[in-house]
C-alpha cells in the first residue's frame, strides 16, 4: 500500500468520524422532539399531566446516555482501523441508521410504559432498539477483523477480548427481548444495567511487543 | 487564474463540502422523526401497530441508504473540480434543497403505501422524490462541465462515462414515475434496485496520460 | 492591539462562523419538517392532497434559497470584521435567532397561502419573517461600523455601498408587509422578486489605494 | 503525565467541544419546531391566533439566549481544563443532556403561560428547565476542582469567584421554582432578570502571579 492510499484512507476516516460525531449529535438532540407536550382535556392539572410524562423523561435519559457512550466510544473505536474499503463504510452507514433509529422506540417507550397491557412489548421494542447498535458495532469490528483491516501491532488478547465483550453485549440485548415476554420490568432492568456498566471507562488498548 | 484566487476557490469549496455535509447528517438523522408513534384506539394492540409501520420502517431504511451514499459520492464528485463560480455554488443548494426533501416522500411512501388505493401514487412521488436529487446532481455537472470547472487532467472517456452513468440515473428514476401509474411494486423494485446498484464501489476518476 | 489578542479574536471569529454555518444548516433542512404528510379522510385522493400541498413546496423553496443566500453571503460578510467584541458576538446570536425563526412563517405560509380569508395575514407574516434576519444582519453591521471593527482597508464607497444596500432590503420587506394588507399576491411577487435578486453574484470588496 | 498524554487529552477536549459545539447548535435551532403552526377552528382570525401566540415567542426567544450564552461561554470554560478523565467526560453528557432538554420545558411555557390554571406549574417548571444545565455546569467545574482538572496558573480569588458565581445561579435558579408557587410572573421576571445579566460580558481569566 502506497503512502498516498494511506493518506487517502485517513482523510476519509476524519470524514467518517465527523459525519458520524454529526449524526450522535442529531440524533441525541432530537430525542426531546419526541416528548410531546401535553394538551390538557376533560380538566386534567398541568402538574398530573408533566408528572405523567416520567416513563418519557426516564426513556428520554436512558437513550441521551447510550448514544453518549456510543458517540465517546466510536472515536477510539476508529483508532483500531489503519484503513478502510467500501463495504466497511457501507457497514458504518448501517450502524448509524441504527443509532438514528433509536429516537423512535425511546418515543415508544416513552408513550407505552404506564400501561400495563403495553408495557412488554414497549420494552422488548426498546431492547431491540438497543440491539440494532450494537449489532451494527460489532458487524463493523468483525468485518474489519475478517478483512485484516485493524492495525497489526494489537495485541492477539486485547483483541479477542473487544470481541468476545461486543458478542456478550449483543447477547445480553437479544436477552433483554426474551426477558420481556416475561417480565417488562426485569427487561427493563437489564437495559438499564447494561447502561450503567458502559460508563465504566473503556479499556486502553494493548499493544503487542 | 492567480494563486490566491486558486486558494480562495479551495476555501470556499470546503465550506460547500463541510454545509452539504451538514445537511447529509440532518436530513439523514431526521428520517425517523417523520415516523409517529401509534397511538391505540379501539382497543388496537401495540404490537400489531408496530408490525403495521413496515411500510414507514422499509421506507427509513431506503431513504437513509440513499441519503447515505450521496454522502459518501459527494465528497470525491467534488474532487472533479478545480474552480467553482456563482452560479455552480447556486446549484449545489438546489441539489441540497433536493436532498432535504426527501423526508417528505419517505414519510409519505411509509404511511400510505399500505392502502391499495394510495399506493401508486405514493410511489410515485417516492420516485419523484428520488429523481429530484439525481436530477440536481446531474444539473451540478452538466454545469461544471459547460463552463470547464472540471479538473482537465481527467481522461475524456471518464468524464463521458459519469455523463452517461448520471443521465441513465435521472432515466431510471423517470421511468420508475412512469411505471408507478402500470404497477406501484414495480416502481418501488425499480428504486430499491437502483439504490442497491448505488452500494457498489464508485469508479475510480481516471486520468489522461 | 496585541498580536495574542488578534489571534485570539480570529479564533473567535472562526467559532461564531462554524456555529452559524451549523444553525444555517439544521434550519435550512428543517424546514421540511414543517410540511405535514396528508391525512386522507372523507374519501379524499392522496394524489390531490400531495397537489394542494403546492404553497407549502413554493414556501419551503423560497424559505430554503433565502437561508442558502445568507449562508452563502455570511462567510464574505465575516471577512469585512478585523475585530469583534462582546455585543457584537451577542447581535450574531440575534441575528440567527431570526434566521432559526424563519422555519415558522414558511409553515404559515405554505398553510395557510390557499384560503382566501387567510392569505393577507400568512404573506405579511412571512414578509415579516424575511424582514427579522434582514434586521438582524443590518444590526450587525451598523455596530460593527459604529465600533470600528470594520478592517480599514475597505473602500468607504464600497462600505457605504453596502450600508445603503442593507437598508434597502429592509425598506423592501417593510413593503412587503404594508404590501400585504392591499394585495397578498403583490407583496408575495415582492418577496420572490428580491429572492431573485439575491441570487445575483454578491459585489467583490473594494480596498482603498 | 507524558506530553504525548497531554496531547492525547487535548484531542479529546476538542472532541467534546465540537460535540458540545452541535448540541448546542441543533437544540437552539429546534427551539422553533415546538411552536406549531395554528389550525383555525371556529372561524377564528389567522391574526388572533398569531398573536395569541406571543408566549411561545418569548419563550423562544428566552431559550434561545439562554443556550446561545452557554454556546458562547462553554469554550472559555473549557479553557480552564488542562486535563480530563472518563468522570469528566460523563457530566459533559449529562451537562449536554439538560441542555438538549430546555426545548421540552420551553414549549410547556409557550403553551400554558397563557391559561391562569396552568401559569404557576409551566413557569415553575420553566424554570426548573433552567435550572438544570445550570446544575450541570457547575458539576463539571467543582468536579474539575476537586480532581485538580483546572490549570494551575488561575488565580486562588478568581477560581473561588467562579464556584461563587455557579453557586449563587443555581440558587436563583431554584428561587424561581419556589418563587412560582406564589407568584408566576415574579419567578418568570426572575428568570428574565438572570439572562439579562448573563447577556453581560464573561469575567476574563486571572492568573497568579
Amino acid at each position: 500500500m502506497s503512502s498516498e492510499d494511506h493518506r487517502h484512507d485517513e482523510g476519509r476516516m476524519r470524514r467518517i468520524e465527523a459525519f458520524s460525531d454529526g449524526v450522535f449529535a442529531i440524533a441525541i438532540t432530537l430525542l426531546i422532539i419526541e416528548i410531546a407536550v401535553p394538551h390538557l382535556e376533560n380538566g386534567r392539572d398541568l402538574e398530573d399531566a408533566l408528572a405523567d410524562l416520567w416513563p418519557s423523561y426516564g426513556a428520554y435519559a436512558l437513550s441521551f446516555v447510550m448514544i453518549g457512550i456510543y458517540w465517546a466510544n466510536h472515536h477510539s473505536f476508529f483508532g483500531h482501523f489503519r484503513r478502510l474499503d467500501h463495504f466497511f463504510l457501507l457497514l458504518n452507514v448501517f450502524f448509524l441508521m441504527c443509532i438514528a433509529f433509536l429516537p423512535f422506540p425511546t418515543a415508544v417507550l416513552g408513550e407505552h410504559l404506564r400501561h400495563d397491557s403495553e408495557r412488554q412489548v414497549a420494552v422488548g421494542f426498546y431492547a431491540f432498539g438497543l440491539l440494532l447498535p450494537a449489532f451494527g458495532w460489532l458487524s463493523v469490528w468483525l468485518y474489519a477483523n475478517a478483512r485484516k483491516l485493524v492495525i497489526e501491532r494489537l495485541a492477539r488478547a486485547y483483541v479477542r477480548g473487544l470481541t468476545v465483550q461486543y458478542l456478550i453485549s449483543n447477547a445480553c440485548y437479544a436477552t433483554a427481548i426474551l426477558l420481556s415476554f416475561w417480565s417488562a420490568w426485569a427487561a427493563l432492568g437489564l437495559c438499564v444495567g447494561l447502561t450503567l456498566l458502559y460508563l465504566l471507562p473503556p479499556r486502553r488498548p494493548v499493544y503487542a511487543d
